[in-house]
């Protein structure tokens, strides 16, 4: 029986949120990132026949713009765990570790791919999906292992939100200058310049307007409590962010920064309010309906089949993205004493989700082939499972020197 | 500058949800229910040139997809709220009230439209539409009132759960007549049938399954504090609650049911967990992204200039549905004494978004024309808007002669 269009769509959501869901439980089980569970669930799915089964990706419209506002949501989550605020408490060591965090891989990223042949603007892709450190996992670990109040801690959280902030910046540039063609240095620094004037006036007033949006909220309390059975709350954080996170996106998107540019800037607004005004709980199910779109779109891009050729060229860039976040970083906490940079470094080093919304990006835009985001995925997959490991045997090689 | 897909999608998503809460805010400053603040907006904008300043509604299929997201969501709230271990209890009062308070509309808005020269299928699919009550304005007029520990309180609420469940099977036989043509009684009733083994079908089994599904998320608390920052937790109840109403609707859709029973049937499985396992407050923020599209979609689909010609029949089918509802609920509540039986009738007559949704499935099947959705529409909200100045009075009412 021929399905009609809707049904395809609720069969579509149906079965890409419970294999989402499953895939994270079983990694769970494992001791696995959960992100990691579905990025390779989605690879099996997007390169067997269990695609066409599942009548995946059979409408391309709609698929488009629930993968695009997954990622927009995952990147307001992003934003949400980014407040500006702090970046005025945070010392001159993690602002180090975040400079030179972003600094090594970026050149040596550009340096390793121009040299392995590939293209100016490609390189330029790749070297900007190795900047963005996905801090989410480090927390994690850090969490499990009782570690959150180390000065190591402390450093690395820091540092990760100046590095989402530089990672953004760096995207802005690499958008200009792959929309731009090479055409120059002067066009790409216009849009850098765009980039962090759009940034820091998104900041300045959504840091005024906000608190009174807030205000009136707490006016209208009576109003609040008068709910109707759509679940509607008129003036609340949730509808406020919503309105925000898609207002942002369509600017940033409307100036030719990249969408998700916007939607973290608007969690970086309500970053602010954390405590008084939480969001964050009510987007996880926005964010449980979309994401697992952004990750079957990676599935389906990542060809196993071609994969073998480029292998060698994915183990050498995942080591160079290891080492130049693990050298950079590490010389910013060099203060912090040699086993405290290490740990630092390596906290730094998963690149998870972000890096591969970057490369998703430049595969969007044609500016890289479907050969390199593969690349990067394979990347961001290796640093992030390599990352808990390697964090946990650092922090026991200096607590086992102390005790 | 022509607007690229996504930007497009994100301004509509922006301004839809931005005029939807203004829309919200200034229904309840005024009290009025926000639900028809909704809806008269959107009959503005889409009868405006405010349509297409807005861009709305210039993808198709992406409109549809959202439109119906919204509905089936719509639903799942709505069964939320009638949980089927409350049948139990409910009184011969209360499921009098409900069948009576489904008998009369049905019977009379069929032999009115009918008598007014509408053809059998859609003076059935008018005579649906007649049926379910929207029990949420009413229960809200309650609460304001102080007056939820009340018999006549318990006995709208009570027969609100009938009156649902019954609305849904009258509906899936409504959907099987129109579909099958008028081929005879024998066909609708097969579907009715069918309608009637799927709720229940759903409702054993899923009382069967939920509660061991609650059972292993108790004992994987440890996985569950285990959450990435893309706001993922695994084995909770809005996963799992998204994939069972995903799933449903998918089911009654295949069957030849509608989607929104599959979903109704969903909330009402999790409405047995409310207590331990709250999902609602977690679906509000998918509501908020959807249900505009919903509401767009009847602003659409009425058009304000052809109206004048149906006005009188608006007004008349009006006039049935309060009266029906009053005589029918009135007489199942008539041991309450006459001004109980009163209020329990007028405490039933709002039809609110349910009473529109039913006509959106027969404008969408072509089983009416846009004329009879506009007429239903006008029914739903005067029903609506009448309720709670009425229930006020009759409270008032009864309560003088007490004192």
């Amino acid at each position: 029986m021929e399905l009609e269009f809707i049904q395809t769509v609720l069969l579509q959501l149906f079965t890409l949120i419970l294999l989402a869901g499953i895939a994270g439980l079983v990694c769970e089980r494992i001791r696995i990132p959960p992100v990691i569970g579905e990025i390779l669930v989605v690879i099996v799915i997007g390169n067997t026949a269990l695609f066409g089964l599942l009548k995946l990706g059979s409408d391309q419209e709609v698929f488009q713009v629930f993968k695009e506002l997954g990622v927009v949501f995952l990147l307001f989550a992003i934003g949400l765990e980014t407040p500006f605020s702090e970046l005025r408490k945070i010392g001159h060591t993690a602002m180090a570790v975040a400079v030179l965090g972003v600094l090594f891989p970026f050149i040596g990223g550009y340096a390793l791919t121009s040299g392995l042949g590939f293209g100016h603007i490609e390189a330029i892709f790749v070297a900007t999906a190795l900047v963005a450190t996905s801090v989410g996992i480090t927390a994690r670990v850090l969490k499990d292992m009782n570690l959150t109040q180390t000065i190591e801690s402390r450093v690395i959280i820091g540092a990760a939100v100046i590095d989402d902030i530089l990672g953004m910046i760096v995207l802005a540039g690499a958008i200009g200058i792959s929309a731009g063609g090479a055409s120059g240095l002067a066009d790409a620094l216009v849009v850098v310049l765009e980039g962090v004037f759009f940034v820091l006036l998104v900041v300045v007033v959504g840091g005024m307007i906000i608190p009174k949006a807030r205000q009136m909220k707490e006016t209208t309390k009576t109003a609040r409590s008068i709910n109707d059975r759509s679940g509607h709350r008129r003036v609340d954080a949730i509808g406020v962010a919503l309105i925000v996170c898609l207002g942002l996106s369509f600017a940033a998107s409307y100036l030719g920064l990249a969408a998700i540019i916007g939607a973290f800037l608007a969690g970086m607004i309500f970053a602010e309010f954390r405590d008084k005004w939480p969001v964050e709980e009510g987007f996880e199910p926005i964010n449980r309906l979309f994401v697992p779109f952004f990750f079957l779109f990676v599935g389906i891009s990542v060809n196993l089949n071609s994969f073998g050729g480029v292998l060698w060229m994915a183990v050498l860039i995942t080591l160079l993205a290891m080492a130049t976040k693990i050298v950079g970083c590490g010389l910013g906490a060099r203060k912090l004493g040699s086993k405290s940079a290490a740990i630092v470094g390596v906290g730094m080093m998963p690149r998870g989700e972000v890096g591969i919304i970057v490369a998703s990006i430049g595969l969007s835009m044609a500016a890289i082939p479907s050969g390199t985001f593969a690349i990067v995925v394979f990347m961001a997959i290796a640093t992030t499972m390599a990352a808990p490991p390697l964090l946990a045997w650092t922090f026991k090689r200096k607590i086992g020197l102390k005790g």
